[in-house]
């Protein structure tokens, strides 16, 4: 890598888990997948024993589909629940809504209907009044209810609080997306397995994070009804989303779910969350406004030292207005990285 | 990765070049990245020293955006041509049109205008009938000629070929896409440098290719006209082709245009197709039907010995009805891999 | 209407059956239901009956929906009956390829597949290779076939001819639309009802012209299988081709199927054709070049005359390299017109 | 019409301003211009007269189009302004964003970003949080303010209000669309000419309304700065907006802007609604919810007592938790339609 600076590699950061590189063993997995030929595009015997992975997982009638990335996975999820006329519902917070630069508008050509939420975790009180429109040829029609899990705030939807929604939803003809960019933290805040944080719940469509939870690139569209699913690998090649040499992004989700490298990981990215909400809480500048459920912090903070902070271990400003951060850990803070930051905050706001 | 059955890995084949793996100095550098913490989406220097790379390559003025792969760099950069009354040009051959699922359409609302060929290549002759519809609104208007280079059809267009194109598009308010899945291979067929190959000979865009030529995942959209890059950003986002830890396909491209790596492993490729021609024109079973100008032969063999050959070397029929087959080699294809396919096929054919 | 250069209006033409204005009967009906207030969207008593008058037509179980125009009709025909992913199979010179500007495509996502054909009409020989793509995911899933009834090049399929396309259509999961901007005409020519001409033949969708035959504007979407109707509310709302004072559309198709006027209309301008067709038979320097089977003729006539007729009587010209022109008869086409016309080609061309 | 019970065509009421029919003076127009052949889709004497009644009312640059309805209107207008990964920003309440089904999303591909509001009028203060996201590709990029006057709940806004925003889009690269499907409504409440309750403020480009004032079908996309109209005839066609009987609706509009026919009809319905407002004002019942500047009412009444009324005067329920009810008036609302439905709401709820 001649003529790279390589300074800005050392620094250390809370910006984003996607920061972070790729967890050693996955590394490992991608290196020996390196050798000859085999199918293109997924018909191959590294993706096999991937979804075989999945499907002792989540259960047999699973149906899994991998992708690129995140985005590609939440909308061509709600691709395949919906027709253009009809109506999502998600949090004002949500990725889908804030994050994707309007791709679910652009693919679904779907209404987008909007929660306010103070967590980032939405009710069925708040979703009833859009079922309002059903049956009314001037409104788009509800047919989506996505959730994100653990949030974009760093919150956790309790078991029951999924279920209310998914049994709500069913009831009334609509499915539930399930973005579950960091389900894997999720489930460790749970302390329950993958299966029991999402398809038990009622779920019916899961977009499966790899790339926040140690992965290089890659991320699983899960379907818990195989009929819901019947399509996708149409839409996924239209999509752009199908992978030709895909046996690298399937020995990456195989290494996660070998030896519960998916628990392990997301266990040290929510346990380094913790310890620094623990460890900054006595700073009295520093106020936590969200409940510290899995690997993030918001806290508000003193505007005026924010630069001087990011200077040193990177992180973003969330509400530039309330001067509210966002600290993101991952697979791979380490405690000297908590610590680090800490003692810099102390000095900084102390 | 227990439970995998090794035993088909071991086939080697000439289904397509990516059924290949990755090249050794590409995973070399993709492990070597794997270090710290750095910000995602491309603001990192990776990205940055490989953005360097092809300016080098391509000149300055050049803009430069990674996505996943092929048909995302081909359906996002026609999006950022056209409006949706628009059309598009192309070979009925072309990936655009039969091989992304109707990809284009979608993402760009546009109409292809497919041009019948007898080896893959247009010509302005056959380009021309279709401007008649310019201004008249009950038509979609043509605004891109995209083209192949390598073609479909494993042929090169001469760079006179190109030029005429690009001078009658240009004049008459088109501009030019150039689907590059194998650019390397083809501006090594034609002995000239990557920017001989394209910008010089006056093409707007091009779909840089990655994957074929020993990449793990991976194509770069490259616009040699700024202009046409402004917003290029967002139509990669919202096309869902943004990769968040950006930094493993960055030095994947860094690594290609380092040493002339691009080169070596086309040039391999090409001989490697050009061996296997000489080495089976003796065979009488066997016509060649399509100049073998890079990496692919086109071949006539008797429809019955088809199955029996494809059990030892995997292959792709082209065309069932006229018992046309496919054979493309790659970087990592052996004389090895030649010899003992040429003397099966004179074993089974002879 | 000061200030109106008036002379224009007097001209008379062979341009095209929408170049005339509105049947009496129809402009009569129309002014009869301007009284009061109505509910608007369609929620009123004149939609009702017209909607039972096409019932007792088409039988009971037949779903109707009025749209403004025959293009909003075919796409949103085209949009109920397929996902994005998947692709319209239809004569290279259909109206929803040829003359809508990319409307299939901007609303559907879909790749038209078309057919090169000599008269217009297509048939399961050149259907069928398109299937091979069924099931691979690199190419559009064919779905909807699409027929022209009578064709845009004036001719007209027998009843047998469609029912092997509407058979092959459903022994292999697709579905039948037919565009039926003239169907009234090729009923007549055919000298059967419009259910024997349609439904009876297996079509699943019909766009039912009126604007050609007499109607000020507005189309009818009739769905024989209530099943696909199901959601066509929205997706005409949301295709903004839901009127707001239905019933100044409604009433024209009450009137157009009471008393046979659709009948009398399109018989009128059938006879107009034949008489046309017969009486420049005799003119050797007017070739007919298409079977004159409904209300058009295509004929080759010497380039250098055709402005000069023009001047007189206006058309259009079809194909210029050719030298081909079309001149299409109306409901309110008279037999001076044709006369004149006729007297006009032989001093012309005589 | 045989067969149509009539009673329900008497019935007289408040539910929308397009219930009413057509009015005579429009109807007579249409059937002057029911003779001959003319050029069909626009290319005709009476729509050249018709857009030069237009230029004259807003000034010899104004490009104007026809189109079917308002939904029609404002979906292209605002495609015509936006890339699929821009964002429209508009009131919670905008007929764009509740009332079409989810058209704008559809066509535009954007995303809506909505602000809630008290009366249904947009400030700059609301405006300004969204264009923080401009330039971050994560997000929608703002690019057109839509507002609509008289608004959706019958407010209007000031000439100073409209050109606060203006002068805001303009100053940040954002166009305005103005939905004026009760433009002529809003320019008599403000008692000014069309051109200075539009263009004058500022405003890119106006939906104008006709279907709510008198006319049959038909609405016009008028455009202040011909550069955003280069696409608009294609966008039109492709949009299945471009009637092909187009004489039809130009002169409704012709016929509308003459002796000041739109005025007429606007002052007569707003009128109408301010009588209306005065005589129920004394019924304590009834509370009058927002500003009468135009020809709607909002008024909170018993729950209780709304079927009963709806009985003899038709009329929609706006918000069914807070009791809400619309009353419009039209163009053909009497006096003694008010008074008659005054009095039944003293007698019902008095």
């Amino acid at each position: 890598m001649d003529g790279v600076e390589m300074e800005p590699f050392k620094k250390r950061g809370f910006a984003s888990d996607n920061n972070a590189g790729v967890h050693p063993r996955i590394m490992e997995a991608i290196a020996q997948a390196n050798q000859g030929h085999v199918v293109a595009y997924g018909d191959d015997p590294y993706t096999e024993a991937a979804i075989r992975k999945f499907k002792e997982t989540f259960g047999e009638e699973t149906e899994v589909f991998f992708v690129y990335n995140g985005t590609g996975a939440n909308v061509l999820s709600l691709q395949s629940l919906t027709h253009s006329f009809q109506a999502i519902i998600c949090a004002e917070t949500a990725h889908i809504n804030e994050d994707e630069c309007g791709a679910p508008e652009k693919f679904t050509g779907c209404k987008l209907l909007t929660i306010s939420t103070k967590n980032g975790k939405i009710t069925i009180e708040q979703i009833r009044p859009h079922l309002h429109a059903l049956g009314n040829e001037h409104h788009a029609q509800p047919k989506v209810i996505s959730i994100t899990q653990a949030t974009e705030l760093g919150t956790v939807y309790l078991p029951d609080e999924i279920t209310a929604i998914t049994r709500f939803a069913h009831q009334n003809g609509l499915f539930v997306h399930l973005d579950g960019a960091r389900i894997c933290n999720a489930a460790v805040a749970l302390n329950v397995g993958l299966r029991e944080a999402t398809r038990d719940l009622g779920v019916d469509v899961l977009s499966f994070g790899g790339t926040k939870n140690g992965v290089m690139f890659g991320e699983a569209v899960i379907f818990f009804n195989p009929d819901l699913a019947r399509d996708f690998k149409f839409i996924r090649k239209q999509g752009t989303q199908l992978a030709s040499k895909m046996r690298f992004i399937a020995v990456q989700f195989e290494a996660l779910l070998t030896d519960h490298l998916w628990r392990r990981n997301a266990e040290h990215a929510n346990t380094m969350a913790t310890l620094l909400a623990r460890e900054v809480r006595d700073i009295t500048q520093v106020e936590i406004v969200q409940s510290v459920d899995a690997n993030a912090i918001f806290a508000k903070i003193p505007q005026e030292q924010i630069q001087l902070l990011q200077q040193e271990y990177f992180f973003y400003v969330w509400d530039e207005e309330q001067s509210i951060v966002r600290w993101m850990t991952s697979f791979d803070t380490t405690e000297e990285d908590i610590m680090g930051f800490v003692s810099l905050l102390k000095k900084v706001l102390g």
